[in-house]
Order: structure tokens, then sequence, then C-alpha cells
């Protein structure tokens, strides 16, 4: 397939096609899927953030009205293993319900009632006795010899990863100016609007599942792989999404138990997390502390990186490192990171919107910060003079574009950042400063991924994608692709998604991946299509099949573009009723397209209050081409305004008397609002034009988007403040804390 | 494809794979089909059997607790023109709610409700007046001159359809005997278990059917033209259905009226037919009359076809001809068919099993056992003199294979044919007697039918085609198909079905085309899935892919059997996660493949009561390849039943005074019951193991198995008391009647 050169509809900023069903109601999310016979699950969690059932006793539970059914971990059922995600290797056996309770919120029993009330109600007459222990809540103090052990083996998850290249020691004797410090990152949570739901109902021994779910054959796989049944018996469907950012992923115990309840009752069972049950076991972005070590020439070269870090992965296995982003951002010779990941007594991480790399981004493009006033050069100009040749391994990778460098360079001139960088910095009581930091990110997608396209005989299209839309606009990108190969109007697609038993195979919806390889896939489908077309067009217009193309609905020929023909009037495709089309994704080339970006802010702080408002925000981002320019600039005001939360606001809070969390709820735990983004957000696409990466040139958004913000938002108040802030969130009691501590030095 | 040899799957008597949900209520129908914010139709039905409607007052209905909308004709989209099925060439438009009605049980008006009940009530404030015209329920009577005018255009639909080979009149110069009579036969009702039904529900401009509907893509046809949308924004779905027999394959107005109202009302709108309008607006089989003469040499062969016939297809155009059977059941070199359709006021014929043919092989396997008595040569051997070598076109289409001979002969042996004709007629008052009728249908099938593989990392598979089964077990055979070609366990095995927008494109189930249209599709994409396989085995066994078999789930080297490889552990299908594979049915070869049968039914007559009773039935039918023994048992049964339904019992009864239906329930129209069947019934497959028609053999079982049932046992009352009835139903008064004149003639 040649690349796409002058489009009509991809790069269009093209509202989306359920825009309709989003804005009206209209829309099936999980928790809009009802059946008349439909039981709701409720769950009794654990108060304490380490303890063991002692007692557990349901029979008052069991009489209460409504009540269908009660499981505890008596139940030889409970004791059923989840299923960690694919991508984390070992970790302790997750036990649906385990008597010993890891942290405060773990499951401990359920019930299936009439109504959500009655389940609740029921919960309340069940009698736990609990026999405490203690705990540990904080990665370093979980190392420590004697420390609570959150599971038997012990707290470290397992042994450090470790990437290695060139000599480090030898990088720093060579390197001119060093940099050393640790940074510290709080523990964000996912707060997607829409809860985590599951709807589960079995027909005889097959069971649907209606999960909100980023991949429906991950879910296929757990669920198959923890009740022991075919694939092709467990199907999972996912209609809307209202966001996912990586929690909805992998299997949650809530959903299992649905599915558990449901075959027992032989009832669908409904289970809709709250709020704060979400803020409780619904994962998180973990807690990191990162020791940065940089060595660079006076030139601002830099020589060498070395990278400590420890991340709290909560009371179970996940990944919780991001030391990869230093390894590759950056061409450096000399580079080591060593990353810990620890075990406490507080709700499993899981992965968040580029897991590790917003954390490794707050350390590393604040050190990077710091080289460049050390060797008195331009913070924009020092990346400039590190920038990647290819991708760092061994052998070497050859990137098939590159565009940190038009990033860095036309961003900063579209931020008038240098005029910016000179402006005097106070006001008042309020000071301003602006900053910089980049990113990159290392999922070039591939396959397995497909597509199935059906052309009905009037031209109207439908596609069928494996593919959950979590909000982003996925199936918007996917429809203009057929579009665009088809020459159809966007109005005469239709998409069906996400269903394991209907759709084709997709990869989870992450990573960054979706576009990337679905949009492949549906273009090699629509190819397809348009060769069957085409030859049946061929035959009947008596004319070669490559001197004719579609457009608007018609086969035009070339050389008579009059004849055009609309395609319903194509007798071959009459008789045919249908043409069905098969996409598969092909893999890489041998080059490496990988998307980079750079972030720019401005800010300004009350002295007197500490408050950092950011007022002006420039995300320039090389990831291919862009599909939409509108869901593209959706993609990266999302990532911006997540990242302002990450570097200002927000924090899940651990009680350390009880290991609680203090601020499970949208109140206390504070989610950026349409009040505390800027008001002044520019979104700057560079297209390197790469034709090589993959077949529609697309490289990867969501994660990128929110990687380097919060980083670029700290730089922005050390330009301000003279102040290095190292650990997130810049709360304003921080702040405040900050500067008095500087005043009192002064 | 090589033809199937030994078969694993294939033949076997294997229960269905919904048997579970069928039989537990699991199995999702139409009816069950629920939205929390439906509503409910009920339609206003014209009580005249010809009448235009003057005024219509709906003031009150629209006030009426629980109405959310009503639609008359003096809506402007009341006067959409519902289209007609495919297959029916011209006719008078039908219009939604046409203020001419021309039968009693026309739609006239409808209300949507919060409950069924509610709809009901408040058409019972609907006031019509009526200005009541003359009618004609007879064909004979609406060709006179004079004759009420069903339409402007006058009663006959189309100018005669004539078959016309050879010199009708030379050849019965050439006859040594000659028969004529004339045969009528009665109107009978498709009585399907599952009522007529749909749920129509919009999101957007997207339209959303359920329908108990036998093609999912002809309704989507039929409705994107009704309401002018493109077909990818109508999505028909079709779960459960109870039985189909041709009434579900067009579009019903209820469903149209459904779709408005769903459509103003912003709610999904369900539509269900009581057991009465079923009788009255959902299709029937058209009544006949066949003047038939026939000419044979002394031999018993037959020298000259003459047929004229005439059938009312009631208020509206359909199909009501049958006498192609009389141009292709035997050799005859000239044939004169000549049939004319005529407009009646009452219910418009619908297709129904085998359109038209039970009608001919009333008249024409009777006329053959009256030659055969004429000749003095026994039915059977004359049927055997005539047994046709070719389909009889220009020029002449050779037989891929011709089982007829085979069924008359081994069905005659099985049955005990001589012996029982030569047994002694009366026992007391009882008479006993035996006849035969054979069969063929003139239906090969063909493209386009499709269908969709997606075989999963544990090697359990999902099938996906557009085929509703209509209860006959298509799922099942389909799902042997995949299961033979991949050597899987048929419960490795799901399905999806009839659903526009997630399956591929398939036929109407209809024509005994389901399973030949629809294995070859299956067994072409399970071809595919295993080239795939078998690809990727071979590189990991270090075989070539012609030396490996699949087996119980295992890829198995045929020279090392012991090195079997169970399919989840090919590293290669791990890593593409689903395979997946489109299969297009193939057209045919030039040659013929056709099903033929033949019927043998033994009858004892009760000459005090007139009663009829089949005590033994044969069938024995070359349907080529039996997929599987016990689905295919079921529709020979049901056909046979179904058969004996025509033969004995079932008429609708329109009222001469009035035009109305007198027996529309089940009460008084009498589907046979489990009483009324032979506790003998023997099902004899003929595989004549036709490697040619197509890549599965098989060739259509659903029409044929009906088509000579009433003609065997009205050849064997002929048998039993000398007396030829020609009109069905042979009820006991007509028997009596008949007895009585002989009686009085002798």
């Amino acid at each position: 397939m040649k690349p796409w050169t002058d489009t009509t509809v991809v790069g269009k900023p093209l509202p989306r096609v359920d825009a309709y069903e989003r804005v009206s109601g209209a829309a099936v999310f999980t928790v809009d899927v009802a059946f008349p016979d439909m039981l709701h699950l409720a769950i009794l969690r654990c108060p304490h953030a380490h303890a063991l059932v002692k007692t557990l006793d349901a029979e008052v539970a069991r009489t209460m009205p409504g009540v269908r059914a009660v499981l505890t971990h008596a139940d030889p059922e409970a004791n059923m293993v989840v299923p960690y995600p694919s991508w984390i290797r070992g970790g302790p056996p997750m036990r649906l319900l385990d008597p010993h309770c890891r942290y405060a919120g773990e499951e401990v029993a359920a019930v299936a009632a009439e109504t959500p009330e009655q389940a609740r109600e029921a919960l309340r007459a069940v009698v736990v006795e609990y026999e405490e222990r203690s705990f540990v809540l904080d990665a370093a103090e979980a190392m420590k010899p004697g420390a609570p052990a959150v599971h038997e083996q012990g707290n470290v998850v397992r042994l450090p990863e470790t990437i290695q290249r060139g000599d480090v020691a030898a990088g720093f004797r060579d390197a001119d100016a060093v940099v050393e410090g640790t940074y510290e990152t709080s523990c964000e949570i996912h707060a997607t609007m829409e809860p985590l739901s599951s709807v589960a109902r079995w027909d005889g021994d097959r069971l649907t599942v209606w999960e909100s779910s980023q991949g429906v054959f991950d879910h296929q796989e757990y669920l198959a792989a923890a009740l022991g049944l075919p694939l092709s018996s467990v199907r999972v469907v996912c209609k809307y999404m209202g966001g996912g950012f990586g929690s909805k992923a992998e299997l949650s115990k809530h959903t299992l138990i649905a599915v558990l309840l449901a075959r027992r009752t032989g009832r669908p069972v409904r289970s809709v997390l709250t709020r704060e049950e979400s803020f409780l076991c619904a994962g998180n972005r973990p807690p990191h502390t990162m020791t940065l070590k940089t060595g660079v020439t006076k030139d601002g070269v830099l020589r060498a990186i070395d990278l400590e870090g420890v991340g709290a992965v909560g009371a179970y296995a996940d990944e919780a490192t991001g030391g990869f982003l230093a390894s590759q951002l950056y061409a450096c010779p000399n580079v080591r990171i060593r990353e810990t990941e620890v075990f406490v007594n507080a709700g499993k991480a899981r992965a968040m919107r580029a897991p590790g790399f917003p954390q490794c981004a707050w350390a590393l493009e604040q050190t990077i910060d710091a080289l460049a006033e050390k060797v008195g050069i331009d913070p924009v100009e020092v990346r400039l003079r590190n920038l990647p040749t290819s991708f760092q391994w061994t052998p070497p990778v050859p990137y098939s574009s590159m565009g940190l460098g038009q990033c860095l360079v036309e961003g900063a001139r579209a931020f008038g950042w240098k005029e910016a960088r000179e402006r005097p910095k106070a006001s008042g009581p309020v000071l301003r400063g602006v900053g910089v930091a980049a990113c990159m990110w290392p999922n070039p997608g591939g396959p397995p991924a497909t597509a199935i396209l059906k052309l009905f005989a009037d031209g109207s299209l439908n596609l069928t994608t494996g593919v959950s839309d979590i909000g982003t606009g996925a199936k918007t990108v996917l429809a203009m692709t057929a579009a665009e190969e088809l020459g159809l109007p966007l109005d005469r697609i239709q998409i069906e998604w996400a269903d394991t038993a209907t759709t084709p195979y997709a990869q989870v919806s992450g990573g960054s991946r979706t576009v990337i390889n679905n949009t492949p896939a549906v273009r090699a489908a629509a190819a397809e299509i348009r060769r069957q077309l085409l030859e049946i067009a061929a035959e009947e217009m008596k004319k070669p099949s490559d001197g004719l193309l579609l457009k608007d609905g018609h086969v035009v020929p070339f050389d008579e573009p009059r004849r055009a023909l609309p395609i319903p009037q194509l007798k071959g495709l009459q008789q045919r009723r249908v043409l069905i089309a098969v996409g598969n994704r092909r893999p890489n080339p041998p080059k490496l397209g990988l998307p980079f970006g750079a972030h720019f802010a401005e800010v300004e702080i009350d002295t007197r209050t500490g408050e950092i408002r950011v007022t002006r925000f420039l995300a320039a981002h090389d990831s291919g081409r862009v599909m939409n320019r509108l869901t593209y600039e959706n993609q990266v005001f999302g990532g911006v305004t997540m990242g302002i939360g990450f570097a200002l606001t927000e924090s899940r809070v651990l009680d350390r008397q009880t290991g609680r969390v203090l601020n499970a709820n949208l109140h206390d735990y504070a989610v950026p609002t349409a009040l505390d983004v800027p008001a002044e957000m520019t979104c700057l696409p560079i297209d390197p034009h790469d034709t090589e990466c993959n077949a529609t040139g697309t490289k990867g958004l969501g994660e990128p988007a929110t990687v380097p913000t919060a980083a670029a938002v700290a730089n922005a108040v050390y330009h301000a403040t003279g102040i290095r802030v190292t650990r997130s969130p810049i709360t304003p009691m921080q702040m405040l804390a900050l500067l008095a501590a500087r005043r009192d030095r002064a």
C-alpha cells in the first residue's frame, strides 16, 4: 500500500461518529445494560490495612430481604486465583476472597440481591472478626529488615530491574558538570468518569460479560483462565466507556464475583463499583522515588545517567518502573537504571497512562533543567544537543522518523519561549516562569490487529473491530481510515466493536497502540474491499482497474471522470450483495517509528497563598500523522490536564494511623476542573510524514501527551521561584513551606 | 477441496448445539427482547372483506392511559409503500395504512402504549366509519367479468406464466392412455409456534430491529428501502426462532409500524402479533385449482403433460404457481403449463414450505397414480419408467446425481410396498390402502453465502454466520461442518448468527438452501483456518504441512502420530492470538445437484365416520449427504406431519357472508398433533455420494420433505376406497359424502 498523500477525510477536525449517542444519553454504557431478572452485587471490604479474617458470620445476611446469594471465603470458589494482567510476570497468587487481607479495601464477602440497596443493606449484617496485623505503607519502610511482611515471600516483588549501557563511572569522569537529586512522586488514582462495572450472564455453560473494558479479548482470556473455560465459551462485550487510563485493562475481582454469583443463581448479576471503591481497589499510578545522577560536558552533551528507583506496587504485583524513559529520551552512551518494586499495604497499582513515564520525566526533565542551568545553556538548546539518532539498543535501531528536535524548535517558537524566558519574573507577590520538558514513548505497536469490513450493495459500509473505544475517539478514526481508502462519506459507515464473539481480534486499548495497530488493519481491509470492487467495476466499465478510483461513493475512471458510476449500480456488487474483507496489521519494518514531544508551560505563583496557576501551555507532539485534528487535540489537552493534576493537585492520601485512604472521593481528591486548566492551551502537531513506520504513518499519542507535563510545570516553577520542587504534587501547602524555608535560609 | 470421505462428526445423530437454551427457556426469542422504556404496539384491523375508511377519529384514543403514539392513514408516513419480497416482480403498491381495505384483517390504525393491554384498550376507542364494498373470495369468481375489483388494475395479477416444451398435441396423439382431472387445494396457514414479532429501536439515525426473521439481510434491505436509509444504518437481528415456513421471509406491516412509532416516540417499540392476527395477515399457502391432462404409452411412458392452474394470491401480489414440478419431476418431451394468479379479498399469500409444489404434487401424483392404473402398471414401477435423466431445460442440464429411482426402489422395499399393495383392503367397516408419491425440488443453491471463523489461542472456535436458524438445526449443522474440517470437538465451537451488523451475508433461510449454501461457506472458511494453522505447525514441528492432520484438537503428523501437538501449544498461534478466515460459497458446477424423494403412506378409513388415520409412513429422500442424522429426521418427520395436515385437516375457512376467517385459532384450524401422526414413521436417507454439486455434497431437504406427502395419502385413500379425492383436505365430512355418493351411484 502506498502512503496516503492528499487525504480528503483523514486529518480533518471531524466530530466523533458517536457524538450524538454520547451527548444525548443514548449511548449504552455497562451500567446501562439491564435484564429483567438481574441481580445487583455489593462487596464487603476489609476496613484494616492488614488483617486476618478470624470468623465470618453471614447467616443473617442470607435471610435479609432480596438476598439471593452470598459469597464468603468459606465457599470453595472464593479460593480461585485471579489472573494477573499478561504483562505482569510472576507475583503471589491473588485469591478471590482471601482471609488474609492486605489493604484497607480488600474484598471479604459479597452479596447478590434484587436491588443494589438490598445488597448493600445485607452487607451490614455480615459479622466479621478480624485479627489486625501491623502494616507498612511506604516503600522505603517496607524494604527495611523487620518490616511487616505483606506477603510471605517478603516485600520485594522481584530482583531489581536493570538497564545497563556503556560505562557509567567512565561517563561521569568525562563529565564537566554533574547533577544529582532525589525525586518523589505521589500516588495518583485513575479517577475515570465511569466507574468500573460489569454485568455477567450465563446461558447454559456459556458466559457473557458486559464489561467496561479496555480490551475485551484480554478480559476474555483472563476469565477463561480463571474459570477453566474454552475461550469460545466466554464472550466479553464493551459498548460505551467513560475512560480507562489503564485501570480497565485487567480483570477485577468484582467482575469475577459477579460471574460466580450469576452462575450460582442462574440470573444475570450487575456490579458497579461506587466512587469510593474505585479509589480503593481499581488501581493507581504507583508512587515512585528516583535518585538520578547525570553528567554533561560543558557543551551540554550528556555523558552519563545513573538512576536508582523504588516503586510501591501496593498489596499485589504490578509494574512500578519507569526508568526506561531515562535510557532512551536522549542520546547518552553510559546509562545505568536500577529499579525495585516493593509491596506495601495499599491497593494494587495498575498501568496508568504511560506507566512509570510521567514519574521518570518528573525526575529526568527537572534534572536536565538543572544541568542546563549548571552549564549555562538554554533548556531547549541543551535538549537539542542530545537528540537521539536511533533507539539505543544492541545493536541500535534506526528511527523511521524522530521529530523531537522539531517539537522543541517549533514549539519554542510558537510558545514564544525566548521572550517568555527573559520577561521579568515578579509582578508584586506573583511570580511568573516558564518551563520545558520532553518525552518519548517506546511502543511502535504491531500485530496482531485485525478488522473486518462489509460493503453493502448500496455502497454503505459496516466496520467491525475488536477495539474498545475507551473515550479517545478510536471508532471515529477507524471509520475515517475506511472512508479515506474507499472514498465514502463518513455517515455511510457504521461500526461494530469490542465483542469477542462478533468482532475480530484487537489488543487492549492501551500503550498508545490503538490507532497505530488498528488503522493499518482497517486500511488493509479497505484496500481489499477496494480491490474487489474495482475488479467488478473494471469488468463492467471496460476499464483497467488501475485506471479507476473511488470517490464520493462513485467509481471514477481517471481518463473519463464524466463516466463516474455510483457504486450501487455495479451489477456484480448487487449479485454478491455484500463484499467482505479481513485486514491484518503487518509487522513493523526494521526501523522504529516512535512518538516524541515537548511541552512548554507558563505558571504564576502567588507567594502569599502558595497557589500555582498554569497560565499558558503548548504541547508539540510528533505522533506521526494526525488522523483527526479534533480528537488529536482532545488527547493532547486531556493529557496535559492530567499532567497538571499530577503536578499540582492529585495525590491519594493514606492515613498513617490506619492505612485507610482518606480522600477516596472526587471532592478531597482534586482532579483538575475546567477552571484549573490554562485559558491558553495550544496543540502543535509535528508530522514528520513517516512513510515507513506503518501503513497509516501514525505513531501513538495517548500516553506521550501526559508524560512531560508535570516536569514542564515544575521547571516553570523553578524558573519563577528558583526552587526545585522534587516531590509531587506541588500543593499550595508545600509551595508555601518551600518559600518559607527559603526565606528562613535567606 | 476434496470431498469428505470418512467423517467423524458429520452424519452423526447429534443433539442441537442450542438444545439446552431451547428446552430450558434461556433462549431469547424476539418476544423476549425487552428494554426498560419499551412501548407496546396494537393494531386496529378492518373487520370487512372490502371497505373504504370514510372517517377515522382517534382523538379519544390519544388521551387514553399509557398511550404514547397513534398512527392512522392521516399521518403522511402511513402512505409509505411496503416493499414486496425480492422474488415478487411487480404488484400494486402496498400502502402501510391504506384507507382502501382489501381484506378482513387489513391494518387501519395503530397505537403504541406503555403496556400491551393499554394499547389494545385504546384501539377500542378509535372510531372508524367504513363504506363497505362488495367482495370476492374465490379465484374463479374473481376472474369473471364484473367481479368486484380488488385492485383498479383488475383481478388478474399478471399474464399467465407459461412453460412450454415440445408439442403437447402431438404428445397426446402418441399416447395410449390419457387421464384428465381437476384438483383443488385449500388455503393453509403457516401456523408457526412463535408468532410474528419485532422490536424496533432507534439510536440517533440508526435503526435496530430484532425480528423473528428467516433472513436478516433481506429484512435489512426491505427496511432500508422503505425508510430511505443506507443499509449500514439498519441493523436486523434474529436470535431464536420458533418456525417460519416462509411466513417470516418478508417485511410485515406491523414491523414497519413499530419502527415508525419508535422513531416518533424516541422509545423502543415491541410488536407481537396475536395468534388470531397471525392467521389474518401473516401469509398463507395460496389455494390452487389445477386441471391436469396427461398421456402415457401402454408401457407407462409419459408422452404429454398439460396443466392449467389458477392460484389466489389474496389481496396483494404473491407467487401462486407450482406447475414447475410437473415439468421436471418426470421425463416428458411434451409439456405445457399455464398458470394464472388472481387477487381475491383475503389475506395475502406468502411463500410456504415448497411454494406451489405440494399443490402441484397433489394433482400430478394422483394423476400418475390414475395413469398407472389405466395402463395396469404398479404405481412405483410407472414412476421408475419415467425417471428424468437431466434437468429438462434448453439445453438440458445433466444432474450431478439423481436418486429418485433409488428412493422408489429402496423405499418400496423398506416399506413392504408389494405386500401391502396386495393385502386385503377391508377389515369390517375399516378400509386400508397404501399409496406412493414422488417429489423433486429445483433449487441447487449457490452464492452469495459467507462465513467467518475465528480460532482462538486455546483451539476453541467462534463461528459467525448470517443464517437465521428458523428451527431446523442449521446452527448445529454449520458447527458440525467446522468441527469436521478442523478436527475439533463440537463443544469447543460457539456460534454467532443472524445479525446484519456483526455477521457475514447469508441469503434468507428458505428454498431448502440454508445447508447447501452455508455448509460449503463454513467449510471454505474452515479449510482456510486449517491452512493457516498447518502452516504455523509445519514450521514449528518441522514437517511438511501436507504431512499433518487435525484431530481432537491436536496437530498430528501422519508419520509420527505420537508427536501429536495440542493446538494451544503452537507458538505462532499464541502470537497471533486469533486466526480469522472468511469462507465464500463457490458457484455451482455446470451440473445440477437437486433433491428428490418418494413417500409411502398407509391409511385406514373408518367408513362409518369418514375418519382417516395414517397408520404407517416411509419417506425416502435423496437430499445428498446427511449432515446430521437427527436433524435430518426432524426435518423429514416435520415435513411429513405438515403434509398430513395438508392432506387431512388444515384449511383456512372464509365466511362466504362476510369474508372473515372463521377459524383463526389453533382450535378450529387443525394442525396435526402428536396423536395424528403415524406411530410408525420411517426416514430413509438415500445418499448418492454426490461429489460434484457443492463442497459438502448436500442437496436440500426442508421443502422436498413435505411436497409429496398429501398426494401419497390421497393415493392410499384411493387404493383403499377406489375414490379419487381431488379436493384437499380429505376431512371426515368430505370422505363420508364421497362414500355416500358412491353408495348412491351403486
